[in-house]
């Protein structure tokens, strides 16, 4: 059988922002041809289910400029360079939302859009939640808000939560 | 209450690719002080879980230069400008799987990761497949295979599938 990789025969830097890297990739096709491929470099990322002993969930609403939406999305933060996932994890949740947690638990890693980026994505539920500081990032303005099971079923169903890491989150912890 | 919003003041073109756009936006933040957005430009795509009379799904085995690893999914494809994204479903599933179906639903509408990019993503459930005739893009080497539920409940643990639209479809389609 034929191998489907593609073969790297140049690479072109394009972009270096404060997040986000552009190279232009020219690559051997399968078949001989040539072809190019653009691709964002991500420095990969963490997304945490806040579970409260009650049952409710935590997630935080935040004005996204790339889509020009204020979103409803479960915390998730960037791995600052070298950053082990599971410390990035417990670092963004009580960033973003106060609580330190007892019981986090990774649930998947997933690329989060292969087609152009090598943007990945660890997802994680988080239970026995403790009081902790909320404290985001200077350049970030979230709101959090809590939901019960029922709230999340209907706001999903209604499209009132669009952004895919928080509906994968949620039907991974069984909302 | 604060608004969360954010205002564009000025925004840089910095690249225009085949696929992607990039600009760099300076926006006014909620508290009068200005910060920088870099955003990736994207027309769009779908994405279809299709799910043969005998219960077994058809996915898409693929090289992703941008992960740099042999990939398993389901059917997708961007939006041609100005597109349907039912259109678009039907297209696509047609050209990288060769069924045609007489049942196909949208299950989601998604922004696929909106810290940097506009992509959409439409996720489509496609049933009552009829054979036609699988015809791939011209730089795009597929292998399609299909899947007992059992053996793809497996291969999401086991983490043989990592693409978040993927995850994300068979979850919807109760996979």
């Amino acid at each position: 059988m034929q191998s489907l990789e593609e073969q790297l025969l140049k690479s072109t830097r394009v972009f270096e922002g404060k997040i986000i890297r552009l190279r232009v990739d020219t690559v051997r096709l399968p078949d001989g041809r040539q072809a190019t491929r653009e691709v964002v470099e991500h420095p990969g990322a963490v997304a945490v289910v806040p579970i409260l002993g009650d049952g409710r969930i935590a997630l935080v609403r935040q004005y996204r400029h790339a889509t020009r939406q204020l979103m409803l999305e479960i915390p998730a933060g960037k791995l600052d360079k070298g950053e082990d996932p599971d410390v990035c994890a417990a670092r963004e949740l009580e960033e973003e939302t106060g609580f330190i947690s007892r019981s986090l638990r990774k649930v998947a890693t997933v690329y989060t859009t292969p087609g152009f980026t090598d943007e990945i994505m660890h997802l994680y539920v988080a239970q026995q939640l403790e009081p902790s500081v909320q404290r985001p990032d200077e350049d970030e303005f979230i709101q959090l808000e809590y939901f019960t099971r029922d709230e999340l079923r209907a706001a999903l169903q209604q499209g009132a939560i669009n952004d895919a890491k928080t509906m994968l989150g949620l039907l991974l912890a069984g909302i």
